[in-house]
């Protein structure tokens, strides 16, 4: 009889919980194989900290959001405890081998990927799953997790909508996505935005005011702009470009520290860059904006049926995996078929929003600014 | 300028205004066409009832259900008015003539693929779009509308769990599907069901019995049995199958008259089939079963964000396919990619559940019975 | 230390364990109480199956739809095991003496105040509390799980307008209520129903069609008719009068035969009412009609935020009384205010909407017929 | 025939359109009036910009978000037209005598009843209904728009549960509520919050973090804090009372303007709070903290069952109270009847949670923090 773990890490995402429960059940009823749950992620596969993932513990688990197993940002080799970064690649080793521990199965986003081939290299048979709701890990169509934040952040603007319409408003709402852009993007198209940033495209608030003014100019006195976490403007990246080929002409310590101040400042402005481009827009249009961040709510909740789908069917087929003795890889989805992607193929690989997407094409068809013209 | 009209067919289906409005807003802006629609379907072409689908017309759609456009079941060829059935192509020719039409646009499921061939090659130029709930559209991946219903379908289901639950009931469910199991099998599956049945898969009610049964014996006194509208027993094929055999090796009039009644026995049988395995398992399993009718809220409301994406995605590609003269196709995702199909590989042909879909692999995985050892 | 027990019976209702929570962590927390819970309502009781509800068991469950405990339709005085039925009051009060049960908590429905009142007079210490979906529980403003029913017989009927108006038909729609047609009165009223039918205002079909084929004379090609479960026509009304009335005036074995048949005829018909209601209006206003029977997804799921917070604030109260050595009471409220009620001013009574409600005023001041003209 | 003005004015709200569709439909088809509407609130009624409320412009409005004719927040007698600011009511008063008006509805919330008091001693027949998310408007049980806005907030603490229980962090969320704490504690409650801080009970930060910190050591490494965005500390409270008194004791100029820049960071921090909460529940709880501010998605969006079904009540019984010449008035909700309430009784008014609510009742029972020990 195999036994297998499964962990999961990052940060959580909806249909964790029917991962687990597919992997967990699939390998019982299929395979026959015992399934060990460790908690919190990589910290608990270090600290042994177990839990039996039977048939009673993985019932009753589809619906539920987060995670069962709790999770954590901790990397195997550089593990914080207490004061100290530690490696704890030996003990989880240690920890497998007194577990029988014939695979481990991680489910996560972009950085478990990478951390999951750091464990195969030193010897540990590991299956990864591609979980987080940015939707941006290379090599599979999609990650489960993405289409309940879809569904949140799209339901979220339609209400948005109520507030813009009825003030006759800006208004603009950030949604999640640091290094791209698939939520804003699926979000603002489905939800019926008027201009859409993303992280892949630097945008000029001129334009995107002059896209709002256009709206008014044909007749709509309300405009809803969707902001990826991670966008900026163009200005904001020529100003940064220029501050770091300026840093690498001098070595004059004072020039430098003013440099290095410029830097900082262009960071902290990127922080606040949603508020900024609010007020931007007020002056630009004479027009009300505000500004709504959605933020931790769109991680949360029941999974959309779309996402218990995948989770469920790629969770079976990790099971498969493990019972044909294929390690090293991610199970992912390419035009609709599961496949088993080498994990060195996948880590420190991030999948970004292709300017000739469908979605950026349907985008300019529809006369959807994104920010540029 | 080029001049297109639009109508929807066939029973109504979440995104189709989504659509409707992409296919106008992408034919105005990005490509300057007039854009009009006809009422109620093909009954609303014949009989010249039109609106104009400008700016105004298109705002404010794209979360509405249903279709703004009106539907109806009718067809070119063949259509009722009054007591007399009657071919309404010339009529429809001729209208699309003094309309100054470039291009018709007709956004339908199967019956409507057909119809809107008979059009092409009447001598109209067509473009359709695949629209159904059932997902039953052949060759393309997924049919807007599907999404919706799922999720409607989805969270009945985990309702049904509660009361499922707290009696220690059989709760069987039906969901609409009456020649394919996608609906059925995909709501099964997320909403964490015990057995499904499909059109595509003759069921044993022992076998449903017996997988109750078994879950009984395992500490599990539910169970949700999900059951598509057009799945039938395997007995009851058997039994349809003899009698059009018999059928055809007897002329004896009062043989013919004992098997005709037989036939419709069956059919009528066949209509109560999901209040029938309810009593059966009732018998069998000693547990109380309750049933539930889904129904037409299936096809309502609000449309899912990947409804919407995909309604958009695929009405903005008609634009370009009109503005490109391709006609006699319909849009179609493959692999994810739009593709142009031509309508004479679509119209009459029917996609159902393969029997080695992932999906059945994943049921069988987690030991979800099909209804049948 | 006190020990209280705590069941549900009757049929389950959202917010169920919103109030086993409630009474569970004020009980532990403001009254340093044991809480033991009794599985499957008073069979449980008799059966002497307990499980502890700590603070651990409590935890997580505000949200979970149904039951934790599960339930029954099982009376304490009338309790079937295998074929035979049974008083199983000696061995309801022996158990709760041997656990020093010091108070039972009892929620249910009109039929659970029933038998609280008689454990009550039995000698056991008794509190209750109000739920069910149908809202009929005398003495009290609202019943928890109401209103999720009504949130979801709501939306329902939303849905049901996508397809009513882009078919223009007429979609009949039948909601739970037995005897009280509260939620068909207030999903209607709120899902903007033409016509709503309860069970306190018998109908005539007539007046229903009428009622349909004046608002398509207005130009509304569509209607939605929202019907309680108990609805019935005056017509049948009168019929089920007469043949009552003719069956107290002969003693002809024939005659009471006959009559006997009718009588069963008219219960036959009455179950089969949405239906022929349906063909009654498609043969009166020429328009297409649909049926859809909600059924047990009404009773499902999630509760809503309304039923959570009353849920809560009567299962505190609970606490507080049995704190307080007041038994014999329902915890309701009235005029917003939490009162206790003596169970056997509640017990045997039903509370129908009066014909003079201001829903009732309401539906005549805005032209929605209630089937009568 | 009686003519009617209705103007929307304040915040959105959700339930609007269902109340002008009542008050529409109820003076049309019970009284026979003329029903014009007014765009943009009170702006709207001075520049004289107007709609015709008839059958058509009322049908499928019912659940539509924000409100159909526009809002702002204007006041009758200061009105800001381009740089100046001006009384209109004259303007107002001759517009109302040229169209005929019988009588005004205004829906709105606490500011909207002042200016409406003002039109009616300046001679307009008023009529006002009470609307606002935040349930502020004196002398009425509940306004519309709370229900919708209750369930929103609760949905997204449902989900931040998700987070907080996986990744083992303090949440806290900022929910609307400037003046009043109805939303934080109604979504507390029903979400499930571990502590709720309102603007009606000053906090202490270390009683806050003592009771997140009591709940670890009992097991539970997660808390969900919900903070009114009125709330704020007993700290900052001492320090904005003394710096006020201070203000009167001092005429030494250095000295004010020291006491003024003091009162202005009081106001600065005051706005950030929930920000600076989280960082002190860091530091002194050794737990992540992760602040979500809801912001204007609790203001939008399909209104609740609770608040159409209110907002259609109320909204009949308008079109009774002008049928009646009963002017000068709100009607309210009363222990749950409809009641009259003259304007000078609501203007200026605000209903604050008083301190003896049985849901402050209910958090003690339940062991939830207010924030102060």
């Amino acid at each position: 009889m195999k036994v297998i773990g499964v962990l999961t890490a990052g940060g959580d995402s909806p249909g964790l919980n029917a991962a687990i429960r597919a992997v967990g059940k699939s390998a019982i009823r299929q395979h026959g194989m015992r399934v060990i749950g460790f908690k919190d992620g990589f910290r608990g596969l270090a600290q042994n900290r177990t839990v039996e993932l039977d048939e009673a513990a993985l019932s009753g688990i589809l619906t539920i959001g987060g995670t069962i197993l709790g999770t954590s940002r901790d990397k195997p080799n550089k593990m914080a405890i207490g004061d100290q970064v530690w490696d704890a690649t030996p003990v989880i080793m240690e920890n497998c081998k007194l577990l029988h521990l014939d695979a481990l199965v991680c489910l996560g986003g972009g950085g478990t990927q990478k951390n999951a081939l750091h464990l195969q290299q030193a010897g540990l048979n590991v299956v990864t799953l591609p979980k987080t709701i940015d939707n941006d890990v290379a090599e599979t169509d999609v990650t489960f997790g993405f289409d309940t934040a879809l569904g949140i952040a799209t339901e979220a603007i339609d209400r948005l909508h109520s507030t813009a319409h009825s003030h006759h408003r800006i208004i603009v709402v950030e949604v999640m996505g640091h290094n791209a852009g698939w939520l804003a993007l699926g979000a603002g198209l489905a939800g019926g935005a008027d201009v859409i940033l993303l992280p892949e495209i630097p945008y000029s608030a001129d334009d995107v005011a002059e896209a709002v003014s256009q709206r008014r100019r044909g007749g709509a006195a309300f405009s809803i702009v969707v902001v990826s976490e991670g966008a900026y403007s163009r200005y904001h990246l020529e100003r940064y470009n220029e501050l770091k080929a300026a840093k690498k002409e001098t070595e004059d310590p004072d020039k430098l520290a003013e440099i290095e101040a410029g830097l900082q400042q262009a960071l902290r402005l990127r922080r606040s860059r949603t508020n900024r481009l609010a007020e931007q827009l007020e002056i630009a249009t004479h027009l009300e904006a505000r500004v709504t961040v959605l933020g931790h709510v769109q991680r949360g909740g029941i999974p959309s049926p779309a996402d218990r789908l995948l989770a469920t069917r790629l969770g079976a087929a990790v099971a498969d995996m493990v019972a044909d003795d294929q390690y090293g890889v991610m199970v992912a989805t390419q035009s609709g078929q599961v496949v088993p992607v080498p994990l060195d193929e996948v880590a420190g690989r991030r999948k970004t929003v292709p300017l000739d997407h469908p979605w950026i094409n349907t985008c300019r068809n529809l006369g959807i600014s994104l920010g540029i013209d």
